[in-house]
Formats: C-alpha cells, structure tokens, sequence
C-alpha cells in the first residue's frame, strides 16, 4: 500500500498508541468510559541549561479535537486486530458515535510557563479524554519545543538590542514534510520574522523569504554571470549567496552586479570578520541597504556572539538548531490523569508516587503575580476551585466539545509572546545561566497531595 | 483558516524553501530548465560516535515524485507573491504542466552508507530536480535518523546475544504526528518488532503492541482491581503495567490476577533489579511465559548494559531517543549539484570548494567489496560511467518519471537490514568505539576532481 493516502490521515484519531484503544475497551467494558475525568499535560522539568518554555500548537490541538472520529473503515480493521476479537459489539458502536464532548482550558499560545503548570486541562469523558494523549503530546511537545528555542533566539537579538531579525531555514532538517510546516509556524510564535518554507506562507500566511543556492551559481560558468543572471529575473529581490567559491570575491561579484541589491548571503566562514568586511565593501559602493544575511549552523548563543562582537548582520536563517530544537529535541510533556468524578459524584483524585515522577491531584489553575513594573515575579500553582486576586493563566478554549474563545491570528499571538518576553525577569532573558522561578504550590493542593499520600500510606501499611 | 486542510499536504510541491521555486524561475527565464541536471543526496559526516547510517525513506520520497505537480490554485497562489510579479506568464505555466520526468537511482532501504556515497541520485530537467531538494531532504533526513537509530539498538541485543526484541513506543515524543508514522517505519527498517502507533500498524502493516498506562491504574480504587478489571477484558493479551505505586507490589498483583498473563511493564526504578526480581517471582509462581517489558528513557547504551548485565528482559518498549534520534537528532544531509549537461551537449562537472565543504563533482556509484566470510572490506566511490566486479550499491528505481523497480516490502527492507548487520565488520559493530570504514575514492573521480579544481584556481590567477 502506498503510504501517499496515508498523509492525508495525521488527524485520524488512529494516530495514537493502542493501548489508548485497550483502555478506551477496558472503560468501556467495565462501565466506567462516561466517569468524568480530568487529565494535565504539563512538563516535569526543563531542558537542561533553560529557564521556561513558550507554549504552542494548541491552534492543531483543537482543530484535532474538533474533528475526532472513527471512520466505519477504521473501526472495522480494529474490529480484526486479534486482542480485539473477544470484544463486544457495543464497543465498536461506541467508537463510531464517538466525538470530543469535553471542556478544554490551556494556557493561550506564546505564554511562558514553567514545570508543574498545565499547558492543557482536558475534562472529558474518561474514553474521550484517553483517547487523545499520544496525539496531543505529539503536536504540542513538539510545537513548544521549537517555539521555545525560537523565544530564546529571539532573546539573543533583544538582550544586544539589535535590530536583526530572524528566519526559519530548516525545512529540509525538520522530522519530515509535516514537520516543516509545524516548525515554521512554531518559529513564528516564538518571534521568528517569517520562514522559507512556501507550503506555510500559503496556508498559515506567513511572511515567506528565500535567498538562492550554491547549485544556482554552479549552474553558470562563472559566478558574475550567475548573478546577473538572477538579477535580470528578480531585480529588487535578490539576494545573492556570495560563498560558493571565495566569500570576498562573491560579494565584489554581488556588488558588480548592479544597484537595488536586497542582499547577500554569507552561509560559511568566520562570519564576524566576513560581515564586517562585506558591510564596509557594500557601504563603499553606496548600498546602505543592501542587507546581510547569515546563515548556517546558527543558534542563539551564536547570534548572540555575533552580535556582541559587532557583526552587522541584518538577518539571520536559522535551520537545523531551530526545527529540531537541537540542544533540547524532545519535551517530555506528559498528560496524566487528576481527577475522576464517579457515577456516585464523588470525586476521586489521582495520585502517582511511583519513584521520582511525582504528580499533583486535582484540577488545577496557575495564576502569575506581577510587580509594579510589570515583569514576572512568581507564580502560584493551586486547585482551580480556589481564587486569586492575580491573573490566572489558564483560560477555557472549549466548552461540551465546541470552542467558546474566539481563534487568535497568529500575529496576535506573537505578539503575546514578545510582551512576555519583555515581561520575563532579567535572570531569565540569560541564555547560559539558568536561574529557577518561583511557582508556588498553594495551601489548598499542598493540603490535598498530603491527604492522599497518608491515606496511600495506610492501605500499604 | 484552519491547519487541518493543510495536513493533506505534505506532499504538496509549495512543502518546500522559497528559493528553489525563484532559482525554478530563473532557470526558465534564461532558457536553462530543460539542461539535464545531476544532483546526489549524501551526507558529510557521520553523527558524532556513529560509525554507520542506514538508508529509509526512499519509498515515500519515490511516492513524492510520482506525484509531484503543481494545482491550479498553488500556481495562482504563486503568482500574486510581490519577488514573482514580475515573472512572464510561460513560467507560470510550465509550473501548471510540470511533472517529475527524471530517472532516479538510490540506496535500496534498509542499505548501510557511508559519508560521501550518494544515497540517492537524480537526473532530471535542471528545474524538476531542482525543486524537490528541501522535501526529499526532510524526508530521508529523518527517517535514516530514525533507522539507523533502531539499528543501533538492533546491534545492542545481537551483540549479546540475546532473543530480546524492541517495540517503537515513542509516538508522543516524535516531531508532530506525521513524524509519529514515520518514525514507526524507520524504527522498523532498523530492526524494531513493531509499534505502538495504530495509524502505522492499520496503514503499513506494521505489528502493533501496546500495554496499559497508569491512568488505567489510577481510574481504580485499587491496583488490584484494576489488573482484575484488564484482564476480564484481555484475558490473553494483558501486558500490566506495575510501576504505578510500588513496582515489587505491583508484579505481585500482576501475578495473582491469573494465569495467561501476556507480560508486565516496568517504567522506571532499577532495571536490573527490578527484572531479576520479576523473573523470580513469575517463575516461582511458574508464569515462565510471562513477558518482561522495560520501558523508560532506554537507549542502545542501557539496552547493551541491562543485557551485559543479565537482566531478562524480553522486550524493549523504545520512545523518545529511538524516535528523535536523540544523540543526533538531526542529520546534515545535502543535495547538490554534480553534473549538468548543456544544450550543445556538452557536460559542466559541478565543483564547490568554499572552505570545509568540499563536493565530489561528477554522477556517481558505490561499489562493495566483501571478504571470503561475506563481511564488508571496503567500498569505492568512483564515476558512474566506470565499472568494478563488486556489487554496485545503487539501483535505478526511477526512469523518466516512472517506478522502474518493484517496490519492496517492508518485511523485505527489514531483512536487508539484518543481513547488512550480520556483514558489518565487528569494529563497526561496537556502539561506543568508532571506528573508520575504508570508502575509497577511485581513480577516474580523482583525477576529475583535480582536473577542476586546477581549472577553477587558473580562473582566479
């Protein structure tokens, strides 16, 4: 079977792992699959050498939601999966009827958060809210990690002050097609100035840049002629990558290829000496504007060399590093289980003591208290039911299966998160030393997780 | 506009970077899109510790190519960005009649490579193998990552000796959830026994396996009850997961939820320990068929040692580094520019020599010498248009657009690989010492190569 038709399937809600399926069966069999229960995703801690995360791709995550269903095809190649064989009809008529029914609260796209603080908090339908784990953890992982190690790109730029943008270049570097365009779209949330990725630009409406390749100049018998080439076709767009035989030359030759020049490429090298002398040769033939970009095997520490060194460098293509989040490339986002209401209405909490991966019962709100100027200074973690007089971060996006806020552009949200960016303590905006924010766990939950743990205690004694 | 449309997509021809879709202009304004270009997919290097790389993904790139052709609306789409204004009509018509006419010639999946050896080559008009760089790069990029990872892990339980198999658990971790299915087959290309991803089971074929999750635990007021509720349901096919509050407690309830227990799942603790006292407790209570699955952070390094060690463990349930590649979670493979025959016919080797990154110009083959025990001695890199007695690595499995070759399956792929494991020299067998393999560049490429080069540094005298 060609796999082609199965790209079309990254919504199915088949894209999960089975035991999810087994459950789901279990829930079913016993009774329990309408307990209302309520699941967290959150992280446990931060990558290594990091000092808060950006949250992203909850945009997917609801459309996923949204259009959850089994197809009559799919529920039947379930039905002849050999653990499956014994079950009873009424579970696979279930799955057929089967639809998101939940409420969704999560923390806005572009918000900084830190461990222990839900991103989503889905209340479902024990089947429901399940069922969803493997996929929900797959985009938003993901989406957070590149949008977060954007954020810290973007901090480089900010903490020099420099006016240098940024660009996703990493479409042939990210974990596949589909990865591309996430990744493009992750950037931008956490401050990237567009992508070269033209499938994002069409469908996500981000702004779209490109240079040319060295397989463009090696196409022609001398690199002038390359250049002229490519400026007769984009007058005022061109930008010219001048490394393929000797960095100087190439930008002479670039320069020689006429006024209104939109660029040069400088993609190997010592870039700081390079961009130096490729700015002093393109100011000596008058063209101010004629922008550096620099590219390869860039990240933000290196960005933020650059720029403290002097380098003017005008934008940045940022591939490799930034689609796979390279220095973290997996979050290890979990979804776990808080709260379960049962038939009777009371409320059992859940709680897992197992070695180190603790977790915390309850349904819960994160609220951030802010000082006179505005910035972070520490959050508070506690049980939903309880109140603050703080802004809490969790807002809810759906309601019995359907959204009730209204969806954000993704201007909108870059914005976010440049304003939290701004808002974010100094010993955060470092990017080697990593400081710990203060999340407070409130009395209410405190009370709560030491209740169950006595009580988990006495049925083990 | 919602995303969801969009995740049909990944195959789309504007999944690409902006510039190869400018350089396609140019290349047609200028009369050259119709010169037959050579380029080749390779990579530099090895990741760091690696001492091989398996190539996967060559089935979904053909798929690509097969399918390659520009909509009526991506073309009107295009038309309207500002750098394309400009562009004369002709171009944007090409685009609407523009399909992948090439011949392509590549690595059989599931081959061993090294740097340097194109895994695949293609020979096409300059602007359709032009076009397709970025998405046959994220494309092989991940899914040799992904392989040559499971490969690793293969080589950790052959080395022991052990009749110990692994499992792809690692959907939520994997780059977004198209990466989720391809990471399932690559890990299977590698070696994998299966995966927990349904959507990769129902649409490949591949064998699925799945456990329970602690929230099946945690949704009971006792472990007790929750195994006993399980296995009412999957009386044969339970793998209980027991880790949930005390994991020597939890196999003991494990155990006296009945016979025909399929397995138990560690997830975390002491994994020697633990399994040696599971064995233990299962055999006396004479469940000798019970399967013990580790599952947690596993690499190739803690499967080899868990093994060395004596732990018996049956499966390994492999996430996040098998999936993500952890320890090189990105590969820098490129696609460059060898050969382009001109209209007159006459042929232009491509050469690029700007600092480090050198490139072989010229279409190339790979051909392998084996010893008398069937063991790989070395290989050489020499012209196409040479021959060798040895086997050459790459196949046509394109010619003029069209599949050449019948697709394998990937029961087939995955024996490939395990002969090629078998073959490998026992220095390359070691996953922590790296050792270099013997890739020769032969005489008719040297001389090419010198040839130009002595050409290109004439031109800047």
């Amino acid at each position: 079977m060609s796999f082609r038709s199965q790209t079309t399937s990254e919504y199915s809600v088949l894209n999960t792992d089975l035991y999810q399926l087994t459950m789901a069966a279990g829930y079913h069999v016993h009774g329990l699959a309408d307990q209302r229960a309520t699941f967290e995703l959150y992280v446990r801690r931060l990558p290594h050498q990091r000092s808060f995360l950006l949250a992203a791709g909850l945009e997917q995550a609801l459309d996923y939601l949204e259009q959850l269903h089994f197809s009559v095809e799919e529920v039947s190649w379930l039905r002849h999966l050999p653990a499956f064989a014994q079950l009873p009809d009424s579970f696979f008529e279930r799955l057929l009827n089967l639809r998101f029914t939940g409420d969704v609260w999560a923390l806005p796209e572009g918000t900084i958060f830190f461990p222990y603080e839900p991103i989503v908090r889905i209340s479902a339908p024990l089947i429901e809210a399940q069922l969803v784990e493997t996929w929900l953890l797959a985009m938003l992982n993901f989406q957070t990690s590149v949008a977060s190690k954007a954020a810290r790109i973007k901090l480089a730029i900010k903490n020099q002050a420099s006016a240098a943008s940024f660009i996703d270049f990493g479409s042939r570097r990210a974990h596949g097609p589909e990865a591309s365009v996430l990744a493009a779209r992750a950037a931008w949330i956490g401050g990237a100035a567009g992508t070269s990725n033209v499938l994002a630009a069409q469908r996500l409406g981000l702004p779209v840049q490109g240079t040319a390749a060295h397989s463009w100049t090696m196409a022609f018998d001398t690199e002038p002629q390359a250049f002229k080439a490519y400026r007769e076709v984009f007058p005022e767009h061109s930008t010219l990558l001048v490394d393929t035989y000797d960095t100087v030359q190439g930008v002479k030759h670039a320069i020689e290829s006429g006024p209104d020049l939109k660029g040069v490429r400088l993609d190997s090298g010592d870039f700081l000496g390079l961009s130096l002398e490729t700015r002093q040769l393109l100011d000596a033939a008058g063209m101010h504007s004629t922008r550096i970009v620099v590219s390869g095997d860039m990240n933000e520490l290196k960005v933020q060399d650059l720029l403290k060194a002097g380098a003017p460098v005008d934008v940045f293509g940022i591939g490799t590093e930034l689609v796979t989040s390279l220095d973290a490339p997996s979050l290890g986002g979990v979804y776990k289980l808080v709260e379960l209401e049962k038939a009777d209405g009371t409320i059992k909490h859940a709680l897992k003591l197992s070695n180190s991966k603790v977790s915390y019962p309850g349904s819960k709100q994160v609220w951030r208290r802010l000082g006179p100027d505005g910035k972070f200074l520490s959050d508070l973690l506690e049980l939903a039911e309880t109140s603050s007089k703080d802004e809490p971060l969790l807002l809810q996006f759906m309601s019995q299966g359907q959204r009730c806020l209204e969806q954000e552009s993704l201007v909108e949200i870059q914005a976010r998160t440049l304003s939290q960016l701004e808002a974010l303590p100094s010993s955060l905006r470092q990017l080697k030393q990593v400081e710990d924010y203060p999340v407070t766990v409130g009395p209410a939950l405190t009370k709560l997780f030491d209740t169950l743990k006595h009580q988990h205690e006495l049925q083990l004694a």
